[in-house]
């Protein structure tokens, strides 16, 4: 067995040598019970382990899992890649509300191969291409061994890449689209963090609909650029949060009409900003909240412009069995990756160098597109 | 004619004697058009006019408007109690969202007696106890013609300051219960500001129904005695906001469900500590802002707790052609303040002593009552 700190990762990928199992080990998937026999065993998996809550670089070590027996309805699936997602981050430092007991191995989302399939599985085959849906624990390891009904089949021509981060950001942005306001083609929505993965699919989601969309991004170096990306994703409008320093933020709109419903994943001034943008009687949803300042709202935007503020977690949306609609809507993203309709920005990493991945997932080394482990 | 500055009007009430009225006091209701000839003319009626926007100690005058004509659908009303609310004030300062063009009459609610009819008016008759509803500018003088679809007709047994003083606050109550959450008998609703009117009314209003209410009002002398008296209303629980300086707000309720709705007329700390209380996937209204403090939230709030924050405008809701719901809820309303159901706090003060009134109601002698002309 090797347990390293993640500074000795690559080390240990190279020196790695198998070693008796510990009793939790043998458990395998921290929330499983103890397993009945089973002929059929998983290989051994090599995973991204942690023992305690904490900063990630601190605590997650890559331990050689033991091979598991494969009961008669599980899938043992070959992971080919699995994004590193802020929420991962969250869980990993226990500041997540829902999160697996440690020890747990991370990631909640990846693309997999079915290298073996129990006696009672049931449509499908080794070879097959399945994600985890709704998406689910422990996505960071080179052999993943769950009950059937946790995986969902895919077209194999997708690319591994947007098969391995449909399930979380891109749904979270379809569902804000349907589920807080009937918009119509030709109405417009207002948002924030337009840079982010959710941010660019409700460019695109939007578009696909006819539906324009209001960006706001952040004053940085190559903001001209951004705007630029943003606007061949579809993007009507791109401003910083600088250019919206003006008393008339709506004289700033020409064609376009003033947006119904607006996305923050900021807080703070973005916030604000997203508010003034909306029309009467428009709602703001939060998803997220990057700068870490909470949000202000003035009296007079409830009672006179009649604002609503709600919230949206993805993770509650999943919680009320909604398997059904979540694959069919899996399956609707994915085909729009296919057809190229639906792009974002990500960087493939081979697992050996998962602590670079990290760090730049982390933000230690600026403005990274999203991480993908390739294993 | 008198016009005259508050500080004089008693000696303006005193010495008043007629003039002839100026052009736009030919018009007397400044948003009527100029009307044809009518053999029934209306009594001259003695007004609080302001002919331009400020404060209303400064612009507010007493005037003595001529008689006018009153045509076949008319009703002329001799008013018996018109109250001073906090938006007749907003009104006279210009900083009210909808207001009558100058110069203008004050007041929006009050009772009055049916002086004279026109020709075609059916179903009122000289004697009846009539308000206006829904509410309607002008109010605050001594007689008031406005077309019979306007008057609602009610019960003279009803006490006359309920009476003036039910179609604003004690609806605005009402509504808020019914229209944000589907509120069932055994459930919770916190609120600040409990001990303005509509506070008070949703303590009962809330009671009658078997609603619990968790209030919260400021630290003040005699806070103990606030307490007893909201209280003796119904009100479960009432903590000051410095009682609720505690690391587990919601260890303090004991035997009451957490509250679905909360209710915020005051913003700031005071929201906060609303927002607290609050159950998962709970609602805020926002009705008022009386610290002048706009509301802060936590991203976590909206994601993690679910809560959705909106607002509440009387104004708005009445807007949509509500007036037969309206009436029916005034109607109920007026039942339970002649069973001694719903009360609240008034002073009736004589129309000789409006400035003092109008003093009172702009905080200039400290807490105060609501304050209620009586002509």
């Amino acid at each position: 067995m090797a347990t390293v700190r993640l500074v000795h990762l690559k080390a240990a990928f190279r020196g790695w040598t198998p070693s008796p199992p510990t009793a939790w080990e043998l458990l395998r998937l921290p929330n499983s019970s103890i397993r009945a026999f089973s002929s059929a065993m998983s290989p051994p998996s090599r995973a991204i382990v942690y023992d305690e809550q904490g900063s990630p670089d601190a605590v997650c070590k890559v331990k050689e899992l033991p091979p598991l027996p494969i009961q008669d309805s599980d899938v043992c699936v070959r992971m080919l890649a699995a994004p590193i997602n802020p929420s991962d981050i969250n869980r990993i430092e226990g500041v997540y509300p829902v999160r697996p007991p440690v020890p747990a191995v991370g990631g909640y989302e990846g693309i997999g191969e079915v290298h073996s399939v129990g006696s009672a599985v049931k449509g499908l085959r080794p070879g097959d291409w399945v994600i985890p849906s709704p998406p689910s624990s422990g996505t960071w390891q080179t052999y993943l061994v769950k009950e059937q009904n946790v995986w969902h089949r895919i077209d194999k021509s997708t690319p591994m890449e947007y098969a391995a981060t449909i399930t979380i950001n891109p749904l979270t942005a379809l569902r804000m689209l349907e589920d807080f306001v009937c918009l119509k083609s030709g109405d417009t929505v207002v948002q924030n963090g337009a840079t982010s993965i959710v941010g660019q699919c409700i460019i695109q989601l939007a578009r696909v609909r006819g539906i324009h969309s209001i960006n706001i991004i952040r004053d940085r170096p190559g903001a001209d650029e951004v705007k630029q990306k943003l606007k061949k994703l579809g993007a009507d409008e791109v401003f910083t949060e600088k250019q919206l320093e003006v008393k008339n933020l709506k004289s700033l709109l020409t064609d376009i009409p003033e947006p119904t419903v607006g996305f923050n994943c900021v807080g703070g001034n973005a916030a604000s900003l997203v508010l003034k943008f909306l029309k009467h009687g428009g709602t703001m949803v939060t998803y997220g909240g990057m700068s870490k300042k909470p949000i202000t709202v003035s009296t007079s935007s409830f009672i006179f412009k009649d604002l609503s503020l709600r919230g949206f977690w993805l993770q509650k949306w999943l919680s009320s069995d909604k398997s059904k609609e979540c694959r069919d809507m899996i399956d609707y993203l994915l085909s729009l990756t296919r057809s190229g309709e639906l792009k974002y920005d990500m960087e493939l990493c081979p697992f050996e160098e998962f602590p670079t991945a990290l760090d730049k997932a982390l933000g230690k080394l600026g403005s990274q597109p999203k991480q993908v482990i390739k294993f």
